[in-house]
């Protein structure tokens, strides 16, 4: 199909489809002419899939294209696959000073030693995690870091939905799709069920 | 304390903090002479907020704003709190086609009435919600459709660690802060504990 069928498919803007493809989140098209590309099947399930990343999973531009990155390369073994789900987080801008983060790692190690967790080798994600305790505990809301173990033991059942789900997918490109794209989607998804959750979780004798 | 020693304590630079002062995310110093402001301990809790909230929970200025608006301006009672977490969460941009939406609200009809979900009135949040499960089918991840009803599960109990946290709080600015930026920042804090959890959770005869 042609650039104009493509937009009208997907409801993405001709302009835009010009600017993923210049960004390089879009492969090209089949030329077929000097200004003309034909478009399949693959190109329609790509830029939904853009559009996923950046409008529902929040991603910037650079974010998106490391996923698109591992998915069109993805890693020779699962556990490879896995570690390319780790781009799918946002990234802290690393500044957390030293005394911070020996005191995050402290409150960290107690609930990952209860559950197993290896915390060393865990670079990107570790880091953000590490911010983000830092941030919760800077603005005061100390509430939240004493369930700390309570939010743990949560994402111990999320990953076992995860998991789960990456054991159904049948190719190696559908788990990478699945740890990467799909994470960062089930974020959102999981995020505003929650927030549905929330009102439903109040005590009837609430104010 | 000056603007100098104010981005001291924080370490955001100057000219970031009149970016945020110009944008109302932080509230004017008490003028002290025409070109001078004096700072205080209710700024450097603001101008942290206001970094953890653009940086770790990914909020645009427009949201971190409304956000801070919902904290200043609290509703009067605590279901009215509870509404302006709703602000905290990823907004789409509703180009959801009629008979997508329909799709969207059978599948979420089932698992809401297992489990007591008022889906009604719920316009903001629903919204994102409906365009993220659309966006989760046409990318082509049935597999995660399919575990819908195990995502609303866990969903119920992060809902049960936060109302618990809400009930908390001794004073009504403190359950909207937790509502609106605790909220938030603990999407964070779980998307990250999530990803250490899935390797974790991999069984051990995988490749």
């Amino acid at each position: 199909m042609r650039m104009a069928e493509l937009s009208r498919t997907t409801g993405v803007p001709v302009p835009t489809i010009k600017y993923y493809l210049r960004e390089g989140l879009l492969p090209a098209g089949e030329r077929t002419r000097p200004n003309q590309a034909n478009y399949d099947d693959s190109h329609v399930r790509r830029l939904r899939l853009v559009r996923a990343l950046l409008d529902l999973a929040g991603m910037t531009i650079i974010r998106a294209r490391e996923v698109l990155d591992a998915i069109d390369d993805p890693g020779t073994t699962s556990r490879q696959v896995l570690g390319t789900a780790q781009r799918s987080v946002a990234q802290s801008d690393g500044s957390v000073r030293v005394e911070d983060r020996e005191w995050a790692m402290g409150a960290l190690a107690e609930v990952a030693d209860a559950r197993g967790w290896h915390l060393h080798d865990r670079g990107h994600v570790l880091d953000s995690l590490i911010a983000t305790l830092v941030a919760i505990r800077d603005v005061g809301q100390h509430i939240l870091l004493a369930r700390l173990e309570d939010y743990a033991t949560v994402a111990d059942q999320i990953a076992e939905v995860d998991v789960s789900c990456f054991a159904e997918a049948t190719t190696l490109e559908e788990q990478v799709e699945l740890a990467t794209a799909g994470t960062a989607l089930t974020d959102t998804l999981l995020a505003n069920l929650r927030r549905i959750a929330q009102k439903n979780a109040l005590p009837p004798d609430w104010p």
